[in-house]
């Protein structure tokens, strides 16, 4: 029951308790696409590994670019990752986290490589960062915190 | 060489060149008190998981609140996991990561839980929230973002 009873406080004051809601998943793709970055969750070295990245959705493809040879492109070729994001005001304490969870690969296809060459995505970060890798989404969860503050 | 040689754009125009510079831990400690919430990243059920938290810093150890029979205490207990935090502009580009890599675990000494009870720390989420976990640091990463836009 997400929108229990309101507890009052050591003050005796009642205040309406926040919630935790499910997100179903078109509401999930619907939010990540109001945001330009999230993070790629893999792992490297049996360590974890979180890597922000910008981003864009390839209808509900996941797709950034990385450096061909860098750890990014190393951690997610071929293993299940995640992509969260996120978007919480600390005042209110009201907003959404998304987490997909998929397989990453590569783009190696030169005409989807082409693809991907339309969907405008330009990396932040600097250097070469030439391969495009999609996250097929899996898993998808997401959940929408009303904040009582 | 984080700052590389700008390259002409399609307009012929030359912009300054994004930078990505690495963080010293007092760098990753001082701008990971600056956040209110992170994200929990642990392992659960072979797949990735993702949590956003609010959470406290106490010296160097990550400290936030779960739900004892929670799916994130269950996932962090006796667990290497990652923290991450955050703080990117996406209209400059500029901002900062943090991750946090160490092994969690439930405070279970009640001398030290009643210590924790004075960190000030309520959790945001809903619920009883009555168990404090503290990450201690193994691995810590930071990097700072420059942006060119």
């Amino acid at each position: 029951m997400p929108n229990g009873p309101a507890a009052p406080d050591s003050n005796g004051m009642t205040a309406p308790a926040s919630r935790l809601d499910a997100l179903d998943d078109q509401a999930c793709f619907l939010l990540l696409a109001t945001v330009p970055f999230g993070r790629v969750v893999a792992t490297s070295g049996a360590l974890p590994l979180v890597i922000p990245v910008n981003f864009t959705l390839d209808n509900r493809v996941v797709v950034f670019r990385t450096a061909a040879d860098g750890p990014l492109a190393a951690a997610t070729r071929g293993a299940v990752v995640a992509f969260q994001a996120d978007d919480i005001d600390p005042v209110t304490r009201t907003g959404w986290s998304v987490a997909v969870t998929g397989v990453a690969d590569p783009v190696v296809d030169a005409s989807e490589a082409l693809r991907m060459g339309q969907l405008g995505l330009e990396p932040w970060a600097p250097g070469q960062r030439d391969t495009y890798v999609r996250i097929v989404p899996g898993l998808v969860s997401g959940r929408y915190l009303t904040g009582s503050a």
